[in-house]
């Protein structure tokens, strides 16, 4: 039976919750939808679905577990890149290249979000608003202080500068049907991620406009 | 019984389909979700709901044809955009304000481009990426072409420029359930729309950085 590839979590491996989780990942990684059932995780982790619901009531509670499981790690990391001693640029920066890596390597990530909103359930609304928006936005207000503080930044709506970024990050992913359109591929490449994070980078830090002095 | 309000179609109104899309639109327009049902449509119209089958096949059919025409309609605002006798900067200004306040009058359309793709099929992915992203990416290529040619715009990738305005533009209205959290408030005014749109205009035109000769 094939095993969710671990992904440098050994201690979690050992009981059965972490092997629903990479076991649910492993196959939402595979797929182009949020379409997975029971019976498929029951499959890949090698458990029992009875456990499934054992543990989390529902497909749906093993789904939102999986996503408070990838915010808390996301988050610590967001949280120790703000409590760094550099320039509120380099933090942004960071933070920038971190979105759109992570959605890069686990774009179930997005769908998954994406799932628990439009499915209208308000619950799953408010629970991702408070997992992963909560900490973001405490993370913009902080960065953006430093920053207009600093002199570096203009002055900035920690608000709005949360939704245009990560608006600007995720929309390559979550709009992954028309790359054929609009770049020519049907699916993303490393490179074209990399050549993505310069392109938001440059966009974020300096505009559109041509510059007489070029300080990219 | 209630009516959809007119939007200055007022040709289309006299036949069965022209009614049904304002009425669907009308439901959709007053709730948060894509959750409508045939007979609330049935009900709104005045019309039979074995109409909306004879016209449509499903309801699926219904909102895929309400979601084109809405893109024929902003598209062909698009494209005379495109060929209007003014310089890029200014039609990528006057694009962007248009994408964010079509939005904000009608955030149903975001949410059910939305729903097209997590429901997953293949063909309504492909619809709407005919629709809606093919006529998107050739305008970002004119304007791209002109500004870059005019020495007004960096040299830019048309497609990964489409990712990151689309996305900054339309993020706040998809990300909804945020707004407590972003923005202190639970629904966005005329006036936030306005700073919205303000924001990414200096967003994707200046970037984030604090300038010493100010041209905003």
């Amino acid at each position: 039976m094939a095993r969710a590839k671990s992904s440098g979590n050994g201690g979690e491996r050992r009981d059965s919750r972490g092997i629903l989780f990479d076991a649910t990942a492993a196959l939402l990684s595979e797929r182009s939808t949020i379409e997975v059932s029971l019976s498929e995780i029951a499959q890949r982790s090698g458990l029992n679905s009875a456990l499934i619901k054992y543990y989390f009531g529902s497909k749906e509670g093993l789904l939102l577990a999986l996503l408070e499981r990838v915010a808390e790690r996301s988050m610590a990391d967001l949280a120790a890149l703000v409590g760094m001693d550099i320039s509120a640029e380099q933090k942004l920066r960071i933070h920038i290249g971190g979105i759109i890596n992570t959605y890069y390597r686990s774009p179930y990530v997005n769908r998954l979000i994406n799932y628990m909103i439009v499915q209208g359930d308000k619950a799953s609304s408010e629970k991702v608003a408070k997992i992963f928006v909560e900490p973001m936005i405490a993370a913009y207000r902080a960065i953006v202080a430093q920053g207009v503080g600093d002199g570096a930044f203009r002055p900035l709506d920690p608000g709005m500068l949360y939704y245009s970024v990560v608006g600007a990050c995720e929309h390559i992913f979550y709009a992954g049907y028309s790359l054929p359109t609009t770049l020519g591929m049907t699916e993303l490449t490393e490179q074209v991620r990399q050549q993505y994070v310069q392109h938001v980078l440059d966009l974020v830090f300096h505009g559109v406009l041509a510059r007489p002095t070029a300080t990219a």
